[in-house]
């Protein structure tokens, strides 16, 4: 399993990813779903990937290698997001089919986002259909993975005025959510912000698992939360209902 | 969708219910998913049910006929809790099957709370296969349908000691982040409470859609969590890592 969640709000981008890959709780590993295209002061890209491992892995390889080739259409060449993310869609697609694996097993999802100079910073999630939606006003963020847990706190805290720093903290506290709710989501955890128009993907966090911060910032939220609960007035019960209990 | 939950702790039990059924965005209508099985001063029970309408329905249907035309296995002559988990499933089960209704398009499962004189009281979710689990020390609660959104404040509130009255207002802090992030979720919201030992199923109450408590309690725990955030440390950024980037 996986969770990553991006945040789109004026001042940039924040992506945020676990590292935790499993094929049965036996065979966990450790790999990063989060990748960097530093294209120069032009054009910059992140990508965080979840779903089959191979299918993402290949994705990456090939997207890097397209550079490296510079083929027709690969990152250096797009003109727009929504370009990017149709190359990426189609590159999924065409890994995914290479070796006859069709079904929900071989599938793999994307978050997408960067900016291209002259156009506006944006996100994209890519399904393993390869088609796309974006982020919007309305809809700052988007998740990919186990994305339940944590979408509540998002809700929420995230609208467009929101300040990076705290798109990054509240994108911490989803993951810390989703964490403890789903054993096959966990660390390291991966943050990585991009400011509009700086062309610079920075400041990169990896936060271990004996991360000082990180460990904080799991018992700060969970002791906050319970103080939030405990000043919640009591119920009041009316028994004015008791007939329809003899329903 | 539908979402239940149901907590078992010490002092009794707490269920809660949401009432909204769909198939498809414009075939939503308001159905109770709590049923009483109010059997006197020996046996109490309370059901919750989730996943296919038809199924469900049919399914309290055959153990209230059953009770009325006192076969040799129903509620009444069930010994143990277990015993009326096995029975709610297999009952499940045959209605399920009574149409050639194979698949997950046709399944339910059940909550199912309560107590027989001479027994602690309990609570166990049946699957559509007719298995069920119990709720334990660890586990004191079990959640049937859109169980994730909720999933988080449960966690972090009950244990085996809580009150029932807490209990009660975290099952309605749960339903309130699940309506919240799934339209197919709604009110009205049932709550039951059975006090162990009482062999009375109250208080009882029903929270339609624009009750001042529900409104309040919608607001107030926004209120509380956003407060809760904003009081969180801000991230502290290290630079130290900015050589990755550049890997």
């Amino acid at each position: 399993m996986t969770y990553c969640v991006a945040i789109s709000v004026n001042s940039g981008i924040v992506f945020c990813s676990d590292s935790r890959t499993n094929a049965g709780v036996d065979m966990a590993s450790v790999y990063s779903k989060m990748f960097r295209f530093d294209l120069g002061t032009e054009r910059q890209f992140v990508v965080l990937s979840a779903g089959n491992l191979a299918t993402s892995q290949a994705t990456m390889h090939q997207m890097k290698k397209d550079i490296r080739l510079n083929t027709p259409v690969n990152l250096n060449t797009v003109t727009t997001l929504n370009e990017a993310a149709d190359y990426l869609g189609e590159v999924s697609r065409a890994q995914m089919e290479r070796h006859d694996n069709s079904g929900p097993a071989f599938e793999a999802s994307f978050l997408l986002g960067g900016q291209i100079k002259g156009r506006d910073h944006g996100l994209a999630l890519i399904y393993p259909a390869g088609n796309h939606i974006r982020s919007s006003v309305g809809t700052p963020y988007l998740q990919i993975g186990e994305s339940k847990y944590g979408k509540p706190i998002l809700d929420r805290i995230i609208n467009q005025d929101t300040t990076l720093e705290t798109a990054a903290l509240c994108a911490l506290v989803s993951m810390d959510s989703t964490m403890r709710s789903n054993l096959a989501v966990g660390p390291p955890i991966e943050v990585i912000l991009y400011t509009a128009n700086s062309f610079a993907l920075q400041p990169y966090h990896r936060f271990e698992e004996d991360n000082d911060f990180l460990r904080d910032l799991k018992k700060a939220w969970d002791n906050r939360l319970k103080e939030a609960f405990n000043q919640l007035s009591p119920m009041t019960w009316t028994y004015k209902d008791k007939k329809v209990i003899n329903q």
